[in-house]
């Protein structure tokens, strides 16, 4: 029997005792050194509370994270009076609200100019201060041709009157060169906001609605947001909304803007779902808010809209240039919950960063200590390979191991 | 020729020398404990069972994950006939479905309030029946004010036969107080919704829609869907579509109510294209759902539109209140697709995971097992800080270390 | 005094001292053997490679990243001229744009067909090419039931002249047999598209607009964008939207299509605000740009809208099948900038990653390399459990460690 049989049949046996039965653990040198204990332990205590502290108690690190699909449904309320030179009108939400059907992102008219009674026909173009529509003669205005700026097809005449060209359009023209001022909607400012927002964390399987448990009928019939004292109250009034975000009411008014409403939920669904509420902010919206002191480019908010009609058979409309207050209200959710994955992760990550403070411990111990050397050489154990087998490496390592396993090694290491 | 001299000579040579031909692992010892080495190894394969199992197979963490940016089109079809007070009328898509151009978010009507030729006019307030819009006498009704429930106006006087005030505004005044019952479209049940929905993962270059291989004209031409028989049919029956999200449909129809539409894609693009479909599902909005026992505030959805029109020189208008099933289509998705970075993120976590293992290991071995203390002896070597140079440790060095190596170092400490 | 309380005194004093003043460092072995360490150090260098080049520089895997709330604004700009049989007529962006109030998703109508003058009557139903809705008698109308591709209640009499059922309907019903063709509003290709769009990182409290510092209003009044020489020109044409999504723009505009125009922000934020710059990209929706060969189901996009009107007391309507280029503005936005915990995640990550690295070398060192059973003598230190007081354990640790720690190891091993 040779030295490879014996070692061959047991093999399989004692590979798989050993996986199950034999237990590795890394030796460690005690360095019993004030300076590099006390900065070390400071290293890795401070990665502990990192750990702990920021990564689990602020960032919640052990949560799984949703994000909610939400629904707005919104409704304005309020009317309005006008007196224009004597005509008085009144206006309610289905006048002054578009798109109609309560969308999450809607205009509020706060002013217009209405054109009445436009037709298809020949008229002069609009003369506007620029000269850019400007003719001096019939050569000017090239037929068939529109200007970009222009409002129809040029029939090739210049008018003489307007000194501008004849255009096929829906005459007489929108003369928008004066936007009303003080804008005609001024008391808009009172129409009142309700929105219903519902959102759905699919993951958790949670509904919620902003109607939270204390916002009940008798509530929602009587109050009005306000930050502090009804932070959860879903009516809000129109000029409340655009002062806090910076704006001024009657400016906006007057030449329309956009407003964000953000409705955020943070949700920690480790605890009751009543503490999953809203909170609701206000920010001016392509950077026209009055907290922002450069001047840009495209200021308000403006669209043109017709109402079509027929009168002694001739389709007429009216075109409305409306200016208002878009309100684009956006939905944040976010929930978390305690789930094995991510504090499993979490756990991970912080192992690994410890390991980072291991490294710069011994660096420190290894290159920045006087006493350098005489640890180099307690954490090391120098081998230089047996290739001419050498009688030295032998008798080392003879004192660091146990003598069964050593001689069935050395066994080994002869007969291949 | 100095001890230093002849250091610093070949210094950076050796380094790099060893840098690049040394390699260094850790010491371990190899305990022969059968209680410590089971329970170590139980942990040890629980962390990897979970890490492959739970992280690579169940989650998918070897997936770069994109969320699609997605787009919808929706097209309703029916038609409905009405016969109130033996006026007969036909209802087609045109007529009950805003907005008409087939956005994601859309409201089916389903019941309404007709107040047809309002004109700007005076006319008393709806008497209600909580008594708000009583009034005694005119010193009840301030001239200029509005009321937050009025609709309009008041002009200062009470009008006696209705104990209301006057007011100005669109008249006559919608009486909303009695909502029809059954509702007047209940044959909305019938309708079809289509929906397209394209989706784009721009990580992954992908492009999808719902219309998938298995779906072709003639396929839409006749099919309905049914989350069994049917379930990648993009053609849905209004009824069905209510009856799944929880709702009863004449109730919905008669004060209206929101409904989610929710398409979830989740694709995991390392199979082919072909499997990733889409799934749809139903729930109900706001809370109003059947399945909700708690009564809600703010039931029903409904809005308010106006058609204009010029009768004889005067400007009136038809005012809707439309009751109906507003249904906002949501899409969700989410593709998966192998990455290195997330397997490396993956695996370095797990072996992260791993280090937790071997921890908790130590501490049984350490603290737990009777022979604690020898294991202790055996995994640390203790130093003392040869602060006043001892004999001690450089003899107990002595041992541990090649002849070799042991003497430079020794010179080194020597001559600093 | 026995050895137990001499022990226990000093005991909580010097677990204290011991765990602030000694530092633990894993022992490890120097293999010097080149071909382990050349390949180990390259491994090393790879995974350090991978970490520093692809983690940190090319993902910035030490940013929080952020998603942007985004708002969109879209105005078009346009007139088309048509002639239909001598009946000229303009249109205007209140014509053609649907909603009309400037969202982010929205049509332009670029061909139609319109039924004018329906009202509710009885007339027959519309004989298409497939016999759909062919009658041969009277049996064959159901009287007061509707077929899903019919328009409108069926009366029970099969007219003969049209061999279709007569329905009560809006009449005359509209006939969609043929699409206009070349499309009524082929000019709707110069039509101008402005787009605002604003962006909100919240978790780092930055607002920003397409209208970034370059664009300035003289800027915005000439320019239209080019991919190339005007890439932040926020001015679109129609017929290059269409073009640059892979359509040709005459055959979109006869059937109608969607297109996605996607606003893309990447932003650095640890670098100055003006490089947060938005990209546009354009593509097709729902499969039908031309660069899809196969066929697919349901192409082109259209609807229906219906201006109502009033004529001699009878509500009447006009009918519009409207084919258009559905626009859906879609914002991806995406911020990082540096943040301590994603950097200490992928370094914690990278540090795993790392002992991946390690213990693959010494797989290499234990299992491949003719010298083996030498690097595992070297590396392992084997224990025999002293079950039965062995002497050889005793012995073997005295030669590794200091006197003093080991005979108070002792002392409390034997006393136990």
């Amino acid at each position: 029997m040779t030295c490879l049989e014996k070692r061959m049949k047991p093999q399989i046996k004692r590979t798989l005792s050993n996986f199950f039965f034999e237990y590795e653990t890394p030796r460690k040198v005690l360095v019993r050194n004030k300076r590099v204990a006390v900065v070390c332990r400071i290293i890795q205590m401070g990665v502990l509370a990192y750990i702990i502290g920021w990564v689990f108690m602020y960032e919640r690190g052990y949560h799984a994270i949703d994000i909610a699909i939400g629904s707005i449904f919104t409704k304005m309320k309020g009317v309005s009076f006008t007196n224009i030179s004597g005509k008085e009108r009144i206006w309610d939400a289905a006048d002054f609200v578009f798109p109609e059907q309560g969308d999450s992102s809607f205009v509020v008219m706060t002013n217009y100019i209405a054109t009445v009674g436009q037709k298809q026909d020949k008229c002069p173009e609009l003369p506007d201060g620029k000269n850019k529509n400007k003719c001096m003669s019939d050569e000017n205005c090239d037929e068939g041709k529109y200007k970009r700026t222009g409002n129809g097809h040029m029939t090739g005449r210049c008018i003489s009157n307007t000194s501008t060209c004849e255009i096929y359009s829906w005459c007489p023209v929108e003369d928008d060169r004066q936007i009303p001022d003080p804008p005609i909607l001024l008391t808009a400012e009172n129409y009142t906001l309700f929105i219903k927002n519902s959102i759905t964390f699919r993951q958790f399987n949670v509904v919620r609605s902003n109607l939270v448990e204390s916002v009940n009928q008798s509530y929602i019939n009587t109050c009005l947001y306000h930050p502090k004292t009804d932070p959860l109250c879903p009516i809000f009034r129109l000029g409340d909304i655009v002062e806090r975000s910076g704006f001024n009411f009657s400016e906006i008014a007057r030449v329309g803007g956009a407003i964000g409403v953000l409705i955020d939920w943070d949700c920690n669904l480790d605890l009751s779902i009543r503490h999953c509420k809203p909170k609701y902010e206000f920010y001016g919206l392509y950077g026209t808010a009055k907290n922002d002191k450069e001047e840009k480019p495209s200021l308000g908010y403006n669209f043109r809209y017709a109402k079509y009609y027929v009168e002694n058979g001739v389709e007429k409309r009216t075109l409305m240039k409306v200016f208002g207050v878009r309100i684009d209200i956006i939905v944040h959710g976010r929930a978390g919950k305690f789930d094995i994955i991510p504090t499993l992760t979490a756990i991970g990550s912080g192992v690994g960063i410890f390991g980072v403070a291991t490294v710069v411990c011994d660096l420190l111990l290894l290159y920045f200590v006087p006493e350098r050397d005489f640890y180099k050489n307690m954490k090391f154990k120098h081998t230089e390979i047996p290739e001419e087998k050498p009688a030295l490496p032998q008798s080392q390592t003879e004192k660091d191991l146990p003598k069964v396993t050593y001689h069935s090694n050395l066994c080994s290491r002869r007969s291949l």
